[in-house]
């Protein structure tokens, strides 16, 4: 666009826009394109914001794995890591080799480490956004409180962001495949049950940080299944990974764990693929009443279980669409992940780059330009 | 506040400061206010925010009254009017009253109309708040995708604001009662159940529009009773006044509708009290759910089911506080409405200011001065 036209779609003054313009060329956020059309004497300047600008960091902590990649400012990986890497061994063990991979990766996207403009982390524990700490994480020893953003912020001085693991797929999912949804819906069902809420464009923590907190929601066929949490008939103790493979034992069936699962219905097994549907239809039980309550316009499902294939999504939808409002269904879509595992990581850069183009951010580099 | 104070709380630079504020005061939006105290040479000036500056319009149009109140900025009532109007009697009808009325108020709170800043309606049905109309709205004849704003500005050239009502009572409770709590559920339990969702200081309406819509809920306890929606067991089909009104004619206890109904649990009727704990543990049961998923800080219950006192609301908590999980009800409030019938006027006022004080707003007005 040009600066006629930012003023001409945003509404305000020209000088506005133009003083606004060149702090962000200041800042290489914005560059010259091209020479729009002239309409007579000298032709106006076309600007396009410049995703090469700065680089951010995205790092993705699970149980047993970490990724890690350097994205750009429109969230394109330039460079990425993966590796078997246990969140037990503790922080001080696995923020070294956040370190590690970091310096490798900007070497390999052949970026100066002074291009790195924001970090940001997901966790597989519950967290306090507003201070980048886990808080009584259940898998993560050594983790409660310890403050990771001043931590990491030793190597790299720049903002770290932290949030929870299903909240940064969540993101992940919005900007990969759907930038335009404004609320959308992210289940993540393994080992454990748990949502992202994006309402209103904004991800949704709640006021005590257990916004998506849906393993725990009763499921609507009666249920005696004891769940962790001491209630009875928990989402999480009758279609999480789990509670499947406990059941398929309990009718006689070998299955040792989620991936077994998984595997059993992959490789076309009835019992296996019979559970898993239903396990589909539990949540989608659940899914009904956050349709009817939220209204989203995207519910991606990711997670080990999504990954069996369309059994569990075909259980999901048969529930939804009987028990949910016509007009809140009518133009819904209910699909599978399609980032898989790079959802995290993509998330974390993506609420890294959030961060970057804040208004907020901006206001601040441009003050550190001018001083 | 000084200019100072407010670039030190803000980070802006003092210059930027020095002219947002200097556009306010024009605006008359924000005046000096005393002297603040000398840090040596010229006392510098304390500033305030001025509610006085404007006024807007809140309108609460339900489906057999009318509310209308003038407030100030900071949304306190200068004048009010009620009166007994049938919202079927169509717009041409319904808004000449409003416009009657808001000549009369701004007389009343002796404000020339030129100092009326916006307009806020809420209305008995699904609204596209993006345009202003009414959606099929099932009791409301010859409002179906009427231009309301259009109408109202024949008579008064500002921005009209539209709303449900279930949304805009739930901005007038946190206004009123919890101007700091930024998620907030307001549930309207009366001839029908709807919610209104604050999240992230937002007011939460969905893709479609729908969100809140909390009444076609399958409750956990089994049940058979038909929905008007096609589907057995919702929320609004067992725990609504007309249901728990005919629950209590079946077994032979004469009970007309739902103001008979709440005369009849003031009255201390044990049976009618009763029908309507029962009531509350089926709201709580949709709560639970929905306590777990967006973790407010607050949910308030308002609607005539709320008026029957503490018995209704027990009941809500019973199950709240044996089905959500310990985190997220910590530090829960779930409360009765304090504000009541002005819930809805307040809200609506809440609104048009929202848009008044607005950055956009603010802008425009600002661009209106300088033209």
């Amino acid at each position: 666009m040009t600066r006629a036209q930012l003023a001409a779609s945003t509404g305000l003054a020209r000088s506005t826009v133009a003083a606004r313009v060149d702090v962000l060329m200041r800042l290489g956020l914005v560059t010259p394109y091209g020479d729009a059309r002239s309409t007579g004497g000298r032709p106006p300047s076309l600007l396009a914001v410049n995703p090469a600008a700065r680089v951010v960091l995205g790092v993705d902590l699970g149980a047993t794995h970490a990724r890690a990649a350097i994205a750009d400012l429109s969230g394109e990986l330039l460079a990425e890591e993966r590796a078997d890497l246990e969140i037990a061994e503790g922080p001080d063990v696995v923020l070294a080799w956040v370190e590690t991979v970091a310096h490798r990766l900007l070497e390999q996207a052949q970026r100066p480490i002074t291009d790195l403009a924001a970090i940001g982390v997901g966790l597989p524990g519950p967290v306090e956004h507003s201070t980048g700490r886990a808080i009584n994480p259940p898998i993560m020893p050594g983790w409660d409180r310890y403050d990771v953003p001043a931590h990491v912020q030793q190597a790299f001085p720049v903002p770290v962001l932290i949030d929870n693991d299903v909240n940064i797929m969540a993101l992940g999912e919005q900007h990969a495949q759907f930038p335009t949804a404004r609320d959308l819906v992210f289940i993540k069902a393994s080992t454990g049950i748990g949502a992202g809420i994006i309402a209103g464009g904004e991800l949704q923590r709640g006021a005590q940080g257990t916004a998506g907190d849906v393993g725990h929601i009763r499921v609507g066929r009666p249920s005696d299944a004891l769940c962790r949490c001491g209630n009875i008939g928990c989402l999480e103790a009758v279609a999480a990974g789990p509670a499947i493979a406990r059941a398929l034992q309990a009718a006689g069936k070998p299955v040792r764990d989620t991936a077994d699962l998984v595997r059993q219905v992959r490789a076309g097994d009835v019992d296996a693929i019979q559970a898993v549907r239903q396990a589909g239809r539990d949540l989608g039980d659940v899914l009904a009443m956050v349709v009817n309550f939220i209204n989203p316009s995207v519910v991606v499902v990711g997670g080990a279980l999504a990954s069996t294939g369309e059994h569990f999504v075909a259980g999901i939808r048969e529930v939804v669409y009987q028990r949910s409002l016509p007009l809140a269904t009518e133009h819904l879509r209910i699909v599978t992940s399609v980032t898989g595992e790079r959802s995290g990581v993509l998330g974390a850069a993506a609420m890294a780059i959030g961060h970057v183009l804040s208004p907020e951010a901006i206001e601040q580099a441009s003050l550190e330009l001018t001083s």
